[in-house]
């Protein structure tokens, strides 16, 4: 952190600012400038402490420089993570592809879809069971009973399930009947229930949310690990901004700002992150160009009649010929589509 | 809602498309154009039903036309809200002050302000015993002891009490100590939490979300109504943009708009607005002038060794000499502040 | 300017970096701490030089921590500008009114409005002869015609007259006949345009850009007092976010943020922060109790039939009972409005 | 154009209000439905004639239907337009490249880069005379000088020239030395410019501006048609978001939102979408797979001593390994890169 003094502040009250940091058990390092002293100071517990120097006499500005997560942090762990869900890794060599219905309908409608991903080369089936609506007039999700359809389309494809909670009694269930617990991009700073997901036994899909940066991202991804649970894989899904033209900005440029960062597993989401149809499969490309180590996509067999986010899914036929496009962009970032 | 067909489309491709919107349960009014034949379509549940035709053959766009909320709309209850925390009332006339320490630290800091706040004259105390934090390791908050701190804070005050609650146990925690629960930005689209509040006994503030809508945010209050609770109060608390001097971007315009669509009454926070002590005042005298039913403003009497958000907290005296400047205010939007 | 080298860097690799910044004229100081060594960087022109030192090895990030703008800055004069408007101070004591059509439609209209707003209590006339419109295809304004009827009703009602230009043959215009220059918001970073009213004689009124930040908003103010015009008066019109209830937002924050920092007179236009004729009256009110130096409103005596922004135009009727109410509100921010 | 009535509204009132529709020339079409009636408006001139209904009495909201763009639209021109730069296409079938230092610094550097692109595979050679810089005290570019360099760069090479213009004065020279005009993001709405861009002998490159919409960043490019030049290329440079982590937002959805609406190609400018140097590869893979018609790409041979930007240029070894990364995407999205 660095504490910028006023222009003309003099050295009593320079000193007297260096007292104050000391006072709180860190170190001032002072650095007269031409103009102004700044006083470095060390010790402190990242940016989060800043704000504390601003209202001291003479101080003009505080700067914060080193961050606050340690665990999912590179400095910590320098080697990529693989986190497995069933039998399938996320990260590491292999492009990951998770994709299903956005709602679990009905057991026909996730069979079908199902069985339609995993012959196109999907690896993870994703579906709904608890759904998270703006509208309290909107389809809510079948519950546990959408859980049950997800575990038998399970039985019947052998592609592990994905499932989003969205409180505390929802984790419970989830982390019974599903290999991954998916935390939305509306309850990224839900702390109550990322610490509940930090205990669970499964690994956590953590989605941005919608106006989270980098930092906020990675600090809800930190409440996990602190818990216990270090199989975390990151979620883009598009951030709100003024652009109109699709439901969300898709801000592809955090797939290198993680790997950078953290060493966790990045997916990005291409349906949420675009909504309209036709969006979604350059945006899969582009995601997978980027580096993402997977994609989560939602696929709908007869998208006009769905319950909830049709115009965003593709149907299966798209989505086979999406895989065969990744399977040809995979080995130019040196990975692989299997 | 308008679907608009593209240039060219037939008579039998319009008829088409106005047959699946009848097969929906809706009705179809094709209006045709110079250029272009739209169908107005009437009988749905709002704009979140729009998505559904952006997907039928020969459609250019859906536009949507109604919205979704009921309860909390003036075409279901045209006069004011007011809703009694304790016995303070919020809406109607008067402007209503709520104040006190971002955080409960202790027993003595808490009484400190909290009797500094009535001698100004504060309307409500606010105080956080559970807090949403960033980052696992900053200080969140005493839990129930500060919730019984806050009691005794009222019991020495005679100030009605409010103070966030972060998950199901907590509001059961809240619903108990407190005259009024608060759901904070972070948890707005929390949408368990907003059923469990809706269960509550007592009132509700709801503060806006980072990058909330309109139409999310009274969906959001809705969620509450739908549950049977409709003391309801909104607080707009600044949103995320690209500004860069201000911590969140205090969106005042939401006022007025609110005050059109919507009977609840709403609070302004410039604290949260705007993260810097020095821009509390301004933004309270704005937020006044413009049309807000009240206030939510954070004082420390020793804001430099705050556990959070010392330095968007104002001291006792700032707060003092602002509520002075309020009182002269009021009357020009016709309001009293007693 | 601060740069922080990465965890584990040797003493080697930091010196490395100290002799790059001591070769490009600036000194270093490094600070060193427990997980990492910074390096305090002086002599340098403010946070545009902080880029290059990004990409030096073994530098994990580079924090700017001074400012470009000089010629603006408080630190380079410390009271308060006070520009002149014809004869009309802007800055200081009194709270200014510029009021007055959006668009010069004809000689009738203008001097109907003008009339109006000097008999409610307005001290300067706004009116655009040259029009910035989103498409070619709308009216563009009367151009010079226009301008002589913005002198015609000079003449009639002794107020004063403010205009925009467009580009530098809109300058030499605009200085002939008007008492005062408008850049708009789309032209705040046309450096071309800045330059030639930095050579202009009169004052300039500039409009912060759409997504301009505090600091790119001060340089282009910069731009124009370094070619020795320094009657720049600032002026707030909201911002493009993704909120959806007004056709910008109003970002009031930055009135106190520009007083701290800087000398000149800045503006509100809750005209344009609005777009709508009801949020008028509300953001004006707001904007004189968060310190402006004054307003820029709208007025058009048949909104309805305007050339353009019309929505957002309000009646004189309306003006006039504005001005009464910011009568009641300019005492308590110690102004007088008379 | 849709204008909706307040529930409630009597059939007089309805009358009313289609009469004053009628009475500016428009057809309205009355729609009753169960809770509102709505007016379908035609031979309205788009969305820009909304705002003018929403003041009348009774209407609720006024929603836009139809576009003001014309000449830029598919339904004017259906196939996809190919713009010649000197001899190279762009649009249609190829990937095309430009690429070149952000600004020119010296002969010997321009040649040093030119040469090193060309031979990586470059088919258009870019640099800066004139350069747009936030700070007066920038670098502001060569100016004339730079447009001889730059013209000498291309005898050297045969790559054709691109560079851009700052102002009227700025588009006589370019126009006379380089092979096309690049409009910048900050004049995306310089409409003065526009026009005159509209009336060059040499195609334009349009970059988005910081915060254009869709509508927008298409209607500036309807200007530069309408005013008989139709060689226009579009360019995504990014946009202005709370996103902290890159210098802007690459909105790389636009290219398919354009494709769909435009006949007009797209090229995407990684460099300054992104503004750092790591993240220029992976985003122009993605820039590639999501469809656009070519990147633009910021090279310098020593980019920590370049005199702009030095921190997004990336080096000719960078650049020669992206353009072998390219040639594997370009199949995949039915493109090739020669």
């Amino acid at each position: 952190m660095l504490v910028v003094m006023r222009k003309g502040a003099t050295a009593d009250e320079i000193r007297g600012v260096a007292e104050a940091i000391e006072a709180r058990g860190f170190r001032a390092h002072p650095i007269p400038g031409a103009q102004r002293t700044a006083i470095g100071v060390t010790g402190n517990k990242g940016a989060l402490d800043a704000p504390v120097f601003e209202s001291l006499p003479d101080v003009l500005e505080v700067i914060p420089v080193s961050h606050a997560y340690k665990l999912v942090s590179r400095e910590v762990k320098n080697e990529d993570t693989i986190v497995r869900v069933g039998e399938v890794p996320v990260g590491g060599r292999g492009l990951t592809i998770v994709a299903g219905p956005c709602a679990v309908e009905s057991r026909e409608q996730t069979l079908i879809v199902a069985r339609a991903i995993k012959k196109a080369g999907a690896h993870i089936l994703r579906g709904g069971a608890f759904k998270p609506r703006t509208s309290p007039y909107s389809f809510q999700g079948l519950g546990e009973e959408g859980l049950r359809i997800l575990a038998e389309a399970r039985e019947a494809t052998g592609l592990p399930v994905v499932t989003e909670a969205l409180d505390n009694d929802g984790v419970d269930l989830v982390e019974r009947y599903a290999d991954a617990i998916q935390i939305g991009a509306r309850n990224m700073q839900n702390f109550s229930l990322l610490k509940r997901a930090g205990r669970a036994k499964k690994p956590v899909i953590l989605k941005r949310g919608m106006s989270a940066t980098l930092e906020e991202f990675l600090m809800s991804a930190e409440y996990i690990l602190s818990e216990g649970n270090y199989d975390v894989i990151l979620c883009e899904r598009g951030v709100r901004t003024f652009s109109d033209f699709s439901r969300n900005t898709l801000d592809l440029a955090i797939v290198p700002a993680v790997k950078k960062i953290s060493h966790l597993p990045i997916l990005v989401d291409p349906s949420h992150g675009t909504g309209s149809r036709e969006k979604v499969a350059p945006l899969s490309r582009a995601s997978a160009a980027v580096g993402a180590d997977g994609l989560m996509i939602e696929v709908h067999h007869a998208p006009n009649t769905a319950l909830s986010d049709g115009p965003q899914s593709i149907t299966p036929e798209m989505f086979a010929q999406l895989v065969q496009d990744l399977k040809q962009i995979a080995p130019v970032i040196d990975r692989s589509l299997t």
